[in-house]
């Protein structure tokens, strides 16, 4: 086990090719979901994982499952994995890097003739961004039943289009059921996207689990008029309120950090004319800490603080808590297979929690699981300047390696012992 | 002279007729400039007109003319009108009413046999309300050369299509050079679109003149970055800053009123996704005071206090100025003129400055010009719950005739004495 290695280069190749589709001028990606290039994705992983020898089988809500035969196969198989869709001005290494790695793995098991005990399969979940069809991570929570498979299907995007309709057009709608699959150990490797193994000098983040989250949709309500002869005193102007509760959203973060973040990614001003008082504004928010306790804090402030801002300047106001998802701790066993790996494999590395939400998160669920960071540069993910060094990827591709090859044998000397 | 009277009901009912054409579900208009709608209301505006006797041109940029001969063609005509265009969101009465009252006014002249010395005009302007093409009052503009023509003609919808592109769609790019025509005075009646004459309980607006405005596109640059790992301390959040800067344009228009305005009416995010810091934001700003020197403080203001903000929270920072409209006092003799046909006709009636910007404000640069407010229900405008009395748009049309009719024929008796 110990001249276990990756071929870097390889992965890397891999990793720039599959970058190439949906390339944007700055250095990024946009394969949205469901989409013909996220279907031009798909289409290369198959063949890819094919070419290794892998069998593919495809379920009800596309996620795309290769198979790599152990010595056992009446065992479940080791998962890893992660996705391929993006968001519209996303990076090269989010969800990539996690299926690339799988795939690398697999070759590399190839290329030294190792025959592991337990199958392994590689999978790339559908819509893990979120950002074509909400919420995110909809076929890790379709296949674990964390989220009911049919109303997943069923989903929008902005234009009215259902992901089953956008899964057939593309060719993705699989005749696997959904979430029929056993899973003895699910493991994903990811960049961090956030900025703390940069700053601690660390190449590999042992991820002990993962922040609890709440999404909330808001709609304050004023009064369209026009912005010339109203004067400022009558005007009911639903920007000016949802400007006041954007800050007190930065100021909820603030005042939890330094483990809280809080962020309002989405807003519409509605009629949107620059002569026109608003009178909607849509707007999201983001909640995040791996302590429960205080996502309730952050819920009771953002409710109390919201109310004020809506009464002291006459705005309707309806908070519509979208989505939440408790905090996860992943599975002891997994997380001590990564941290063993990063030792054996030599490689600097931490405990660190999860600040994203990720497949992994929704597996954790239903199978052991334990995920693998790696930096990246400056901290930046969603966004097309998202980087990532070689020597990291590669680490942390062997750390995923052994984590997989020491949980595949594992029953193997289970029985032996 | 004393039994000069329109006809109300036709009056209503020409703008029930007319508000049919992009007649909204809530009750309000839908007839964006130089659409398939606005096409439908300019015909059935013509088809009025001429049946009333008027002929017809229409200048390069879509401005529509209908005559009325006078005794004395050789005079410059006394003209009225306003637009037929609407906001997306709009009321059955913005532009429509001017439009509709100079048509009653011939109307009713017709009625009575009545011949005025100079010819009288009715006009519906191009692109008033600026919410498809950037600026407002583009047709106006256009006619008073306080625009270039050829630039105006060259303006984009967001979806890139141009004016003039729209206007040959449409059948509208009339033959008549843009500008080429006297105007002996111009007279505009509308509705206030703000809630002073209801408030005072005045039937008419004798308008003496408009504020001064100053509009703005804000762009504001952050970090694009994952909404979950990335510490609150971390952040360069585009709308946490452009949040406070809608703040504070509120702030100065309050620390100026009653008379200042301030308005931010669109704003766009970017990438606008859940769970994606914003790395952009862009917005714009409407300052409105009918003094000069407050509109330069406020600018003062605006660019200090955004600067400020745009410091604090590491952001760059672009205020771009794209129009400025100084203060505006209308013509004494045909503010004269609509203060004599409101106290001939009997109707309460106050002095009042235009807080929005009308084609009114463009033709008083090139001739004598006057404005006729009525009240409109809670002062509210550029929505759809926009509403006005039959009795109130009567009065105001009633005014109209007079002035236009004593105008009219002043040559006349001036050539007598």
């Amino acid at each position: 086990m110990t001249n276990l290695a990756i071929n870097s280069d390889r992965l890397w190749d891999s990793l720039m090719q599959l970058a190439k589709i949906g390339a944007t001028p700055k250095g990024g990606v946009c394969r949205l979901a469901l989409t013909d290039l996220d279907k031009e994705g798909r289409d290369l992983f198959i063949r890819w994982c094919e070419e290794a020898g892998c069998s593919i089988s495809v379920d009800g809500i596309g996620n795309i499952f290769a198979r790599r035969p152990g010595r056992n196969n009446d065992l479940p198989p080791i998962m890893t994995g992660s996705h391929l869709d993006s968001q519209p001005t996303g990076g090269r290494f989010d969800g990539a890097y996690g299926v690339m790695a799988g795939l690398e793995v697999i070759r590399t098991l190839n290329d030294m003739g190792y025959e592991t005990e337990a199958p392994l399969e590689v999978v790339a979940w559908t819509n893990e961004e979120g950002s074509r069809f909400a919420p995110a991570m909809l076929g890790s929570g379709a296949f674990t039943k964390q989220l009911d498979p049919a109303w997943c299907l069923e989903r929008e995007d902005p234009d009215g289009k259902t992901v089953i309709e956008e899964l057939k057009r593309i060719g993705y709608a699989g005749d696997k059921p959904i979430g029929e699959h056993d899973c003895a150990a699910y493991f994903e490797a990811h960049i961090e996207q956030g900025p703390i193994l940069e700053a601690e000098e660390k190449t590999i983040g042992v991820v002990s689990g993962a922040q609890g989250q709440r999404w909330y949709e808001v709609t304050v309500r004023g009064q369209e008029a026009h912005a010339g002869p109203t004067p400022m005193a009558r005007r009911r102007d639903a920007l000016v309120g949802a400007a006041k509760m954007v800050q007190a959203v930065n100021e909820i973060g603030l005042e939890h950090k330094p483990l809280a973040c809080s962020t309002c990614g989405m807003m519409q001003v509605m009629p949107n004319s620059r002569n026109v008082i608003p009178g909607q504004v849509w707007f999201t928010v983001d909640f995040r800490h791996p302590n429960d306790e205080v996502l309730s804090q952050m819920d009771r402030a953002l409710r109390l603080r919201f109310t004020e801002v809506a009464y002291a300047h006459n705005l309707e106001l309806d908070i519509d808590e979208i989505w939440s998802f408790p905090a996860t701790p992943f599975d002891a066993e997994c997380v001590a297979a990564v941290r063993k790996g990063a030792e054996e494999g030599g490689f600097a590395h931490m405990d660190i929690v999860s600040g994203a939400g990720h497949d992994a998160v929704y597996m954790a669920r239903v199978a052991p699981t334990g995920m693998i960071f790696v930096p990246c540069e400056d901290g930046i993910s969603h966004n097309e300047i998202e980087n990532a060094t070689p020597e990291d990827l590669s680490a942390g591709c062997n750390v995923l390696l052994r984590a997989m090859v020491e949980m595949a044998d594992r029953p193997r000397q289970a029985k032996a012992a």
